[in-house]
């Protein structure tokens, strides 16, 4: 028995237009290398979004292998009660899933931070190929600022990095979500303190 | 019904003995610095001594909470096929499930071998209390070899670190591997290429 399924002709139009345009889009923007970093650091700033909007440092990561996400993660320290559990690490951990290799030598990380000490240090395992991130992290970045990796010669691997991909709004969602915390009426030590009368 | 249980007097003697040698051994330990730093270094050995047994490089670590074990681990990167699968990571990661925090700043860490830039990093990060290790890593190590973490003022934990407990051992477990590794006989390149004749 056949379904009959009735679809107006320019519904049929309308969708193929989406889908040819989509095509057409994905297909400049991996042209052109400036436009495809910022597509993919967009990508990671919406994970940062989704941190945030559950109380999380706003961090997130995209791993990109051969122009196809294979991991997409944001920081989940507090939610996961794990001090490891950081965009770039828990991504790492996806792509090796899914990639079924500790070896991501062909892989792309975009982050929306500069990695910390841990984070840089599991790129460099996992042998990541290009590193991208868009804010400095002066007090903790371990890539530029605290550390420099291109200085240290010794290190079996250096992942080839590029900084500075829409450090404004990478640095302004930070900047926004601690501005709020510290907004946040701080709990009054004394709330529960019982007094003598 | 109460079920009749023999024990002859001289098999409660001998077991009270051994208990009560326990007590005073274990307390004797936790007497002595080094002695119980040797004996958690033991431990870690023993998680080393698991990972060589399943052809991973033998390198384990063991947290503890007051006088308390609660994480041992070992190295598991190729069985994970994860690159952050050391054992610190692991030890790390153990310690904060059973303890629902990501902050073990009343914990210490053994590990057989100087952590490296990932390890230290969530050394760091989870800001564990003092961090005893075995053998230095001069081309991974990365809290007195390849980087000082002791001149990184900047960072907002520094660990007390201990270096050397049983050095030798922790190091020898770790030639003997590899020095077996080489004599295994390499791969024939030739083994499947076709000849014309």
């Amino acid at each position: 028995m056949v379904q009959q399924v009735c679809i107006e002709p320019g519904q049929v139009r309308k969708e193929a237009a989406i889908q040819t345009s989509a095509w057409v889009y994905h297909f400049y923007i991996m042209e052109n290398e400036q436009e495809k970093h910022e597509y993919y650091m967009r990508m990671a700033l919406e994970e940062a979004q989704k941190a945030r909007e559950i109380d999380e440092v706003p961090v997130g990561a995209v791993i990109v292998f051969r122009d196809e996400v294979v991991a997409k993660a944001h920081n989940l320290r507090e939610h996961s009660m794990q001090a490891y559990a950081h965009a770039e690490m828990l991504a790492i951990q996806k792509a090796s899933e899914s990639m079924h290799t500790w070896c991501l030598d062909e892989c792309d990380l975009y982050v929306t931070l500069e990695p910390c000490m841990m984070c840089t240090g599991a790129i460099v395992l996992s042998r990541i190929r290009n590193l991208y991130y868009g804010a400095k992290d002066p007090k903790g970045g371990a890539v530029d600022s605290l550390i420099e990796i291109k200085t240290i010669s010794r290190l079996n691997h250096h992942p080839k990095v590029t900084s500075g991909i829409l450090a404004e709004e990478c640095g302004a969602i930070l900047t926004d979500f601690f501005r709020e915390k510290r907004k946040k009426p701080k709990r009054d030590k004394n709330q529960f303190k019982i007094t003598q009368e």
